[in-house]
């Protein structure tokens, strides 16, 4: 056994020691991810995020961060941040990625590397208005990942399957989220 | 009829002319967005972004940008940037606010401030694998506009269900998309 001496950087082990406390504790662990958007102006906006609820009470991260999204040039706009449409994939990368790592940790195999592409086809007729069956989003996502590991290619597939499993926003890419919009 | 002053900073003759355009060109309406993403530690990961492919050709963004995610210190990570699932919030906010001033813009209304609050609720114990019957996403997620513009509080909703109605990230959350995910 080699497990003593694999790290991925994560602390597996307060994550199991914090399932096990959570159990007598389930108002623990909802949680609320909170973001506000202020338009600049035309397509440009900036969001921030700071603060976050959970394990019953308010949280925050480090540092305040803001990002900025913008339409590109092609559409007659400025360019001024990428896309709303790819936060997705940003957020789908960084989750499937995470994952990635966590579930290696637990499992005792060491990564060295983890990349992955991801390429999200969409038809802008729907956004454009110009074919009502045809969806304003994603059509398909694929994500393709090159990792190189102390392990078969067997037990790598099964890392990323996992990690998949288990992802977040993969769900929500997935899966319907019920969206609830209004106006103050 | 005062639609001559407003100015909202959206190019809409430009999109009603490229509706047009692409009318008799079906194949430059396929839009693919792409991101790469590198594993740093951890649960810390860097996405970016730059080429896109769409009207027919490889495009570019102005410049290549790069986001961070990571998990919060809570969840015994180092909270270098944040969280995924947040990711999917910046995503949603931009679309909106980018289709508020794009339906004001073409329906002659003049805004002045558009501001947005976004929550995502979750129950963390799907991610954590403590109960099988949780989903890993977010279970709904509420976003409230205030905005002030020259219109009449029907208007301003009207604007926001058409944003809502043609936004791309809204469908990608709310509706399932194919998600294929590879190991080379």
């Amino acid at each position: 056994m080699t497990m003593a001496t694999v790290n991925n950087g994560v602390n597996v082990q307060a994550l199991l020691d914090a399932r096990e406390a959570l159990k007598g504790a389930p108002e623990a662990t909802q949680f609320t991810w909170r973001a506000s958007c202020k338009w600049q102006t035309g397509t440009y906006s900036k969001t921030t995020l700071r603060g976050f609820f959970g394990l019953g009470q308010e949280q925050q991260h480090k540092t305040e961060t803001s990002f900025e999204a913008d339409h590109p040039e092609i559409f007659a706009a400025e360019d001024r941040g990428i896309t709303p449409i790819e936060y997705v994939l940003v957020g789908l990368a960084g989750c499937l990625t995470a994952g990635v790592a966590a579930v290696a940790q637990n499992r005792g195999i060491q990564l060295r590397s983890v990349e992955s592409k991801l390429e999200g086809k969409m038809d802008i007729r729907g956004i454009l208005g110009m074919d009502s069956d045809v969806r304003m989003g994603y059509d398909d996502i694929k994500v393709t990942f090159k990792i190189d590991a102390d392990a078969s290619k067997k037990d790598i597939e099964a890392i990323v399957a996992q990690s998949q499993k288990r992802s977040a926003v993969y769900d929500v890419i997935t899966n319907p989220v019920n969206v609830t919009v209004e106006v103050l």
